[in-house]
């Protein structure tokens, strides 16, 4: 059967600039410019946006506008607008800015979680428990990402039983979807293959959504092992905004760009305007001069 | 069945940086350098080297000391040397130096084979037909390009049959393998599906050969397909070599290094060491600077 005739018809792009990629650029960016920039995403036809944190503003300063932003974003009928909730007193804010969506974030590698949230991994699902009773009480769409799925900047690589053990853990805390995320941009196409022959096995592919950096490359070659795994999910940064913590100067998130490239160029709708999505980051980088600066 | 065990276990990468990389660089590179270039990417194992053309030199000045190249390279036990021929005038020189494989030029489309050898497609087999007669009397290994193989810059997209009706013309001329050839970077995963889908059913895999182009950042996902299909020979060129130049300033050729990180994330053997190679091009960068700018 040819190639193209074994994978899904459509695909759901997650735009994930706004908040994972704006989060790691140094460039200060002004909240009327993300929300012009939130809202230029949602109209090139872009499904789920992940708009901001309900993080620390100390923590994470280029964030901290993250209630007036949320409450500012048009709120496009048929479009997902998607925040990072950590805890109780982020879901509250969350609540407060009108959120339907939240993401909670944990990982699959024990060094990883202690170092981006100084908490086990444990500590984070006590965290989320009763952010996901009170979350599901209220109607809020949820969704978990499992961080350093396949690869730890301070561990080395992840023992795939890890990363289900913990996406298992997130479905049955009562998830929406899991994102399996490769946070360092190391995983290669034989890694993200083992993986999901397992996960798939697990997990519906329909829940599972992939989260590539494109540090070495091969963020679009990852992507199709999981489109021939049925995963229909994908994660993907306009512009490529965001660059690679750790690894400076190197392509960090999936540019949204490359990502439609690929899915256009199998035939695999989207509903997104692959010319629109360029437009709107030139549009950012006319505001914000020298801003994802990384991409590939 | 994972996706990595339905690919072959080893893959013949073909090196085409010092023909048709240094052919589309527009800094001139003195023989020495090109000498001790080609010597390292023989050295790294790269195990098919397109070393160069014997072409008319007043056509091609960056490649007229192809004579004194072919004779100076190191002739490593198990590496191929191969040297563009365009005509008997070009076998002769090839003889000459002491070639023993040889590439034959034609296209898909007649629009490119007017422009880019001012003859029509049946004209190039006229030419050939001497020329593999004799080549095959003499023992020289033949392969053929299909240039424009899915899209010609002049007349656009490329029927998938014209690519098949001169891959069968130059197998029964004699060719021992055919490269099918993305001279543009245009074509995408779904077009390099629908030609494989026709072209393994009438050509056994291991007797051809994919040359893409990155323009597009669609290259990997191409050789993906191609792997599927059982292809096992893959162009590329060290550094990436050569830019496009129907896009100037994008990307052209396929970077050899990009290849490699693929295959090897793959697990599939190729037998060269993808450092070394970086390396080599860093070397041949220190020697003439501003070489390869274009290479994503």
């Amino acid at each position: 059967m040819p190639f193209v005739d074994r994978l899904p018809r459509r695909v759901t792009v997650v735009e994930v600039g706004p908040r994972d990629g704006l989060q790691n650029e140094a460039h200060p960016v002004p909240t009327d410019t993300k929300v012009a920039f939130i809202d230029r995403l949602a109209a090139v036809g872009l499904p789920v946006i992940e708009v901001t944190s309900f993080v620390s503003p100390t923590a994470v300063p280029q964030l901290a506008d993250a209630e007036e932003v949320m409450r500012r974003v048009a709120r496009r009928p048929g479009t997902r607008y998607l925040a990072l909730v950590p805890n109780e007193r982020g879901l509250d804010r969350a609540l407060a800015a009108g959120c339907d969506a939240i993401a909670l974030f944990t990982a699959a590698s024990e060094a990883f979680s202690q170092a981006n949230v100084r908490a086990s991994i444990d500590e984070t699902f006590q965290r989320f428990q009763p952010v996901v009773r009170r979350a599901r009480a209220a109607g809020l769409w949820i969704r978990g990402y499992v961080s350093t799925a396949f690869h730890c900047p301070y561990s080395g690589p992840v023992d795939p039983e890890l990363a289900l053990s913990v996406t298992e853990r997130l479905f049955a805390l009562g998830c929406h979807e899991v994102a399996l995320a490769d946070t360092i941009g190391r995983a290669t196409p034989r890694e993200v293959d083992r993986l999901l022959a397992l996960a798939t096995r697990l997990f519906e592919p329909s829940l599972l959504a992939l989260h590539f950096h494109d540090t070495a490359g091969l963020a679009l070659a990852n992507v199709m092992i999981g489109l021939d795994y049925g995963v229909t999910v994908f994660d993907a940064s306009a512009g490529g905004l965001g660059g690679c913590p750790f690894a400076p100067g190197a392509p960090g998130n999936l540019a949204t760009e490359r990502l439609l490239a690929l899915l256009d160029g199998l035939g695999i709708e989207t509903g997104v305007d692959r010319e629109a999505v360029a437009t709107a980051v030139a549009e950012l980088r006319r505001a914000v001069p020298g801003i994802g600066a990384h991409a590939r």
